[in-house]
């Protein structure tokens, strides 16, 4: 690609539950889907894993992995192995939060988007059945929006970037039933903070809770793989 | 350090004559420094050598070196080799500019502020007498500042983070008058895009224009060793 195409898209993609329903949803929107994710040197690595295997279903997806080792500033439990991850669901921001992440993640699909000349970002955040990361609500989407506008050669030569987040005011149960009608096959999502080598989730931590509450309310048969 | 330190500011450094005055301009307000220099695999990868020879001056100073593979990314004549460094200044935002580089490295400088509890980031962003970037602006870094607080545990729990840019409106001979008030070495310092292997300046990139310019004006000899 060379040539701004306001047709594709940069979804920033995890291959957890919600960006695997983000990435069905802004094709379902006739974008071409740039899939960009970012290998932080997590702890549950195997996000990297589940997103190769999810992309299988959709072939016509590119796929860019981008290496920042988050490890190395540490200061959260997906990123320092001493910090155990949590089983209990806190009322504060929790342990599990990783300074900056989303701002460093957009940060690089905007970097993306210039290159390649695209104006359209998808983030599969959310800010209701979450774990009350501040970088998850809305205001901080807008306001990154506002920013990157600034700070960016496309923004102030008038090819604006949108940041989209399709998912930040629904329910876990919404967002799976939509996901559902958009073909998701979410037997192929990670979504588990903490998962065995073999990807089976911990069925304890935070993402554990508000996925299986979806899949409960939601009506529908919850096709993870839990630990016994 | 592992408590809360208004004492400690992080400084975006990158061995070039703005970000060295940045430092000691941070340093004379009582700062202890954590110096955090990114690594994007840029081609004038000297910059990353100019930052650990001045670093030798200022002993107290800790040093980060964070890597970033922005070359990935490419879109600019900084980050892929195969794009010339133009010889001429230029009306428009030039080649030089990197996608969206001043927001990833606030964004790194920002995770690092929260995981170590520190609240002042310094950068030596300048919008006088500079190439024309837009994430060089101060209503880019006003924007940066606001979107941080509100994307970072730090933000939202009222620690805020306050994004310095003490040069944004001085132009180059004030910067230079201003490091050498304040003990700078600028013979260490590296603002050239396209140095030599051994580290002589170019003499005809943007950077060099301005830093030329700015010594004359100041009054002050240019130590700067250019090519012949």
């Amino acid at each position: 690609m060379s040539v701004e195409n306001r047709n594709y898209a940069i979804v920033l993609f995890s291959g957890g539950l919600d960006s695997t329903t983000t990435l069905a949803i802004a094709k379902s929107m006739n974008f071409n889907i740039i899939a960009l994710t970012i290998n932080y040197e997590q702890r549950h690595i195997s996000e990297v894993d589940a997103s190769k295997l999810i992309l299988n279903d959709y072939p016509d997806v590119q796929h860019i992995i981008f290496n920042v080792d988050l490890n190395k500033i540490g200061g959260s439990a997906l990123t320092d192995p001493e910090i155990d991850i949590p089983n209990n669901l806190s009322e504060d921001i929790p342990i599990t939060y990783v300074p900056a992440r989303n701002t460093i993640f957009l940060s690089i699909a905007a970097a993306y988007a210039e290159r390649f000349e695209v104006r359209d970002i998808f983030i599969g955040v959310n800010a209701i059945d979450y774990s009350g990361y501040p970088d998850c609500r809305p205001e901080f989407i807008n306001s990154f929006e506002s920013m990157i506008n600034l700070g960016t050669k496309s923004g102030v030569t008038g090819k604006k970037i949108t940041i989209h987040a399709p998912l930040v005011k629904m329910k876990k149960y919404e967002i799976i039933k939509s996901g559902v009608e958009h073909g998701v096959d979410y037997s192929k999502t990670l979504s588990c903070y903490n998962p065995s080598d073999d990807g089976l989730a911990c069925n304890a931590c935070d993402a554990c809770h508000y996925r299986k509450e979806g899949f409960r309310i939601a009506g529908i048969d919850d096709p993870t793989k839990y630990k016994k």
